[in-house]
Parts: C-alpha cells; sequence; structure tokens
C-alpha cells in the first residue's frame, strides 16, 4: 500500500452522544490522509492529576473498588480537574481529600496520555513529602481506605495484581527503578 | 464522616448508550456502601496489546496522528485485540502490521489498565527481539510512520513531549530503569 506521514484528519462532522459528568462522548467523520472519510470514536475527560505521597520511605495508597473492573484496586491518590484548576492545586485537593493528608514539598514529575487511541484524559503526576494528617474527607460518592506501603510491599502488591493501573506503576518505576523494573 | 470499607457496587440499573466498532458506553446506577444510590459512567473497551520492540539496542516507535488529542505521538506499536483473540497472537499481528516486522523472541512483561476510574481498557505488554523486516501493512484507518531510535534518542523525544503515553513511557522504564526515571 501506499506510505502516508502521519498528518490531521479535519472533522467532516461531530456527533455528541453523550455529556456526562465526567466524559463526553463524540463520533467524527474525519478526513484521512488519502483522501477518504473515516470514524472517531473520541471520549473526552477533563484530565486528572495523581500523587506519588512518601511518608517514611512508604507510599501511600488508596484503596478502592472500580466498577468499569468489577473489581478493586490499589492505586495512588488521584482524582479529576474540576473546571479551570490549576494541577498542583488539584493535587493538593485530591490527596487532602481521599488520604486525609497534607504534604510539605510538592514537585511536578510528569504528564502523560492515559489511553491516547480514543481519549483525550492527561495525568499531571506530582510527588508529596513531608506529610502531616490533617482529616480524610473523600467525596460523597467515594469508598476507600489508605495503605502506606514500604517499598517490599509495593513490590508485592505489582506481584500479585493489586496493583494494577498504568499510574501507579509508572510513579512507582519512578520512585525506585530498580525495583520496579519488569524488564531487567 | 463515617468510614466505609471499599466494597462491591451493585447494579441497580443499566443503560446501554453507545456501541461503536471500539467503544461501548454504558450508565450505571449502582447501590453504594452506605446505602445510597450513585451513576457510573463506564466505558467498555476489547483491551489492547503493545510491543516494546528493539532491534540493536533501538526502540521501534510508531509516530501516527491521535485525533483523540488533535496532535501526533510517538508510540510503541499496540492495537486492539479482536474477540476472542490470544493476546500474544494479537502482539506479532499488531508487530507486523504497523512496523512490518516479525521476532523471534517473544516476552510477556506486564499487563495494566489505563484509566480504571472510567474504563476496562487493559493492556497487555511484550517485549520483541529478533527482528525481520518482513512487510508493513497498516489498516486502511492507520496512517503511521516508523522509527527506530537509540536510548539517547528516545530520551530526547521523552523530554521534548512527541513520547507522551503512559503505555509507552512504562515500556520505556522497564527497558532502561535508570535513563527513563524522572525522580532520581
Amino acid at each position: 500500500m501506499t506510505h502516508f506521514e502521519p498528518s490531521p484528519e479535519p472533522t467532516i462532522h461531530a456527533r455528541t452522544l453523550y455529556t456526562g459528568r465526567i466524559i463526553r462522548l463524540e463520533v467524527h467523520t474525519v478526513r484521512l490522509p488519502d483522501g477518504r472519510t473515516g470514524e472517531r470514536e473520541l471520549v473526552f475527560h477533563p484530565g486528572a492529576v495523581a500523587i506519588l505521597a512518601l511518608k517514611d520511605d512508604r507510599v501511600l495508597l488508596v484503596r478502592q473498588f472500580r466498577k468499569a473492573l468489577e473489581r478493586e484496586t490499589w492505586e495512588i491518590p488521584a482524582g479529576k480537574l474540576e473546571p479551570e484548576e490549576d494541577p498542583l492545586a488539584a493535587a493538593k485537593r485530591e490527596l487532602l481529600e481521599e488520604t486525609g493528608y497534607t504534604a510539605s514539598t510538592w514537585h511536578k514529575r510528569g504528564f502523560f496520555y492515559t489511553a491516547p487511541g480514543f481519549c483525550d484524559e492527561g495525568i499531571h503526576l506530582y510527588s508529596a513529602q513531608g506529610l502531616s494528617f490533617l482529616l480524610q474527607q473523600p467525596d460523597a460518592d467515594e469508598f476507600l481506605s489508605v495503605h502506606a506501603l514500604t517499598r517490599e510491599e509495593a513490590q508485592a502488591a505489582v506481584r500479585d495484581g493489586r496493583i494494577i493501573d498504568a499510574k501507579t506503576l509508572l510513579a512507582l518505576a519512578w520512585w525506585h527503578p530498580e525495583t520496579f523494573s519488569k524488564l531487567t
């Protein structure tokens, strides 16, 4: 087949099929590089923050039920951005709401898209240190428990599948590369 | 507020709002642990495979336009599972389709969910070595170019934001932990 360089796919026609509390679903008919048309199923998301929160060289993890997976997971604290919200402010808010902790030292550690094939969700990842417990105050529909795991305990949780989401695995790989590499 | 352990959220009522070629959108009314009801916006996806393909210590990356982001990205080869398809078979198929390469040595490197807060997409990550070029044959609506990057070139692509998706960053962190850690 003829080789085409990647190039923008202008929208010819867009339909918004759902606008919910968190996501919006659109289907776009686009012009492909070879002149034909194609369909793109697109999920729009406000974006999110996630926090690698470290207390005495333990990582804070949130154990919660995930309806999309019909199972429990252990993840680093995270949550979606409110409209116009500054990502660092959102990270501080989510850490406090989900775990009850404030932190004295914050660093931006990276930004990544979770599922670029169909979704624009981007996650701002921060590290937080110098933690002090204030008061846990999760959202009304969040039911979760907080655990502080050592590096070895976190490693065990990766091995047995409790930790199984990309943002948490990436945060751990960046925290202790030698411990959380699966390729060496 | 009273503390509730995470526990399953049984569906009281489910509505399927869209069934597309790739994703299905459902909204579930669920019973929360405290007895109230809540709504969950759920995107169901067939799952995917991704391949860390190494050729002479270079990593193969696919440059493509991502409509959800309205920009180009450089990602490791990846693609969705066909119905009932074995993940390793899918990985071999996607590597060949997207890059034109076959590989003699395959290893399963991990499995992770990309966006567990609202989506069930899971990615099976493989490494592939012993590459031989056969023939690139992308899907009719895929327009992409393939590049083999050294570790240093990949690092530069992370720094300047060409590489910006979770699966590719995770694969790189697992490939060369010391090079792709942002926390050390």
